[in-house]
């Protein structure tokens, strides 16, 4: 076992965009576990949009990161040494290990996770929080029937690929937004009727054409313009899900409302935010669907693996340049 | 019977504010009812907020007013000649007259209202359209529960102070936003546990003192900075109900989202936007509790009449200008 646990803690709030000097690079000895805990060596952790968020003070859906504490992260690793009776050494596991090499956690924040059903990667996307957030968002708020018109921003993301896929499977027409050729051809692969590139093509005029009927379902990762073309295209009755607002995380400057919000009136709509929290106890059910689907080929996953825990600020910030493809998952224990 | 028909048509489609121009006034010949129509005198009509999204072109709940074309208006009055056999003359009715001195409807398009029960303006105040919009909006849509915090902007108008009294007869605990002493001391008279003035208090900063454990349904008719405000206290699962945007409904840059929508995924929380039309078959049910309520002193209701319809511009203005205390209600017989 390696004797020192590398941390990223954070060091302080960012303003804006986060800077490298937001994180600092900690050495401090392994921990041991106590009584019902686990030692975890961490192999892969998750990076998230929703970091952002966990990194300002004040109220939010979940208590922000402290200072000088290590960096909040879902990971994926092995147990080295249990004080759990459910848990054994060499089991595989998930839970919130945070952004460092060994984690010590209680039994029951432990998931065991099975790397022959799918790679550890697997289990912090398609598997995983992400996974878990398309599966209840688009279902439980979104409430799509099939023929439903499914628009989605972020559409080649961890939770947007995922959100298409699922409404392809129910029925529905799935339109994506993307930002980029690459990112739109790959959205169409995994089988979205259509795909609008923001960056190349006019958002409210392509959103019209891609969606002639109008909206029925928008499921929004990204907010800003995707948000404003999205409600400028509702049908009656429409849902709007909302669970990102990535485009708007680091700006400085008042956020940008939604202009024509009163589209929510006109059409009859609605506009729900939810945590993918909420649903815990649900998990295991949407996770052995999900699986089910993976392992038939109905439901593709695609990872973006970096490496280095110390280049963490590095990484991260490849999600807010739209620079990753696939779910953003940094691996850990070589570092 | 007067030999001639006053009507107020829309002649230009107004930009930002409307102006005096924008409206002509008319005079045509009594229309004559065909088969199973019925020729109603009309004695008030409806001066409502909404009014002016009829205005304008384009595709919204309603269809637009046309140019040249008589204003759309709820109105009452009395039945001068029938060829509809569940209407005699004499008879005192309710429906889309238009802002004119006499209305050929079908039979179908009226209601009966019974002046014993209350004088006609009522019937389009707290017994109209204003009253069933309070009553399905914050029922139906928003769906309070007995100890919930009710937030209703535009406290002391037609719709807002039904909506107020609603909760509190619904055991709920209801905070009015208002503009002037005089309309916050009639919306705490109305039972309204506190009341906050936006044009002398800092909006925020009351709402937070008015709603210590935070907002769960947000009745708003306002928007701009009275929806900000509302989204930045929302308890867990809010409800924030869209029924109208007065003040944004004449300004002609780019209207202002709620910079702080994303305080719905927070809170887990929904906004919805309903139109009062959609319940039309539940008005009878709606009208006979509101009715009730009203007779046992449990619902007050307030008009403000003003009279003579070639002054239609003026008098719809003062809704815009915050100038009317109570339903806006224009005299039209003796113009």
């Amino acid at each position: 076992m390696s004797q020192e646990n590398v941390q990223v803690k954070l060091a302080n709030r960012p303003v804006g965009e986060p800077k490298s000097s937001d994180f600092e690079v900690d050495r401090a000895p392994v921990p041991q576990p106590g009584d019902g805990e686990v030692l975890v060596r961490v192999e892969y952790i998750s990076l998230d949009p929703a970091m952002r968020g966990w990194m300002n003070e004040g109220r939010s859906y979940i208590q922000p990161v402290g200072l000088g504490e290590v960096m909040r992260a879902g990971g994926v690793g092995r147990v080295e040494r249990s004080n759990h009776p459910d848990f054994k050494e060499g089991d595989t596991v998930s839970g919130q290990t945070g952004a460092q090499q060994y984690a010590v956690l209680k039994g029951d924040e432990l998931i065991k996770v099975d790397e022959s059903v799918a790679p550890l990667p697997r289990y912090l996307g398609a598997l995983g929080m992400p996974g878990m957030t398309a599966y209840f968002g688009l279902l439980d708020v979104g409430q799509p029937k099939a023929g439903d018109t499914v628009l989605v921003s972020g559409a080649a993301g961890a939770v947007g690929s995922t959100v298409g896929q699922i409404a392809k499977l129910k029925g529905c027409r799935a339109v994506g937004i993307a930002g980029g050729a690459e990112k739109c051809d790959y959205a169409r692969q995994l089988g979205f009727d259509d795909v609008i590139d923001y960056k190349s093509e006019n958002l409210f005029r392509r959103t019209k054409e891609a969606c002639p009927d109008g909206v029925d379902v928008f499921f929004d990762n990204v907010g800003g313009q995707a948000l404003e073309a999205a409600l400028a295209r509702l049908r009656l009755r429409a849902r709007v899900v909302l669970c990102g607002a990535i485009s708007q995380y680091n700006i400085t400057e008042r956020p940008t409302g939604p202009a024509n919000y009163m589209s929510l009136l006109v059409n009859r709509a609605r506009m729900e935010g939810f945590v993918v929290f909420d649903y815990k106890d649900r998990y295991a059910e949407a996770a052995r669907e999900m699986a089910g689907w993976i392992n038939d080929g109905k439901l593709q996953a695609r990872e973006h693996i970096v490496e280095g825990l110390p280049d963490f600020h590095k990484h991260l910030m490849m999600l807010f340049r739209g620079e990753n493809f696939g779910k953003l998952v940094l691996k850990v224990s070589d570092a």
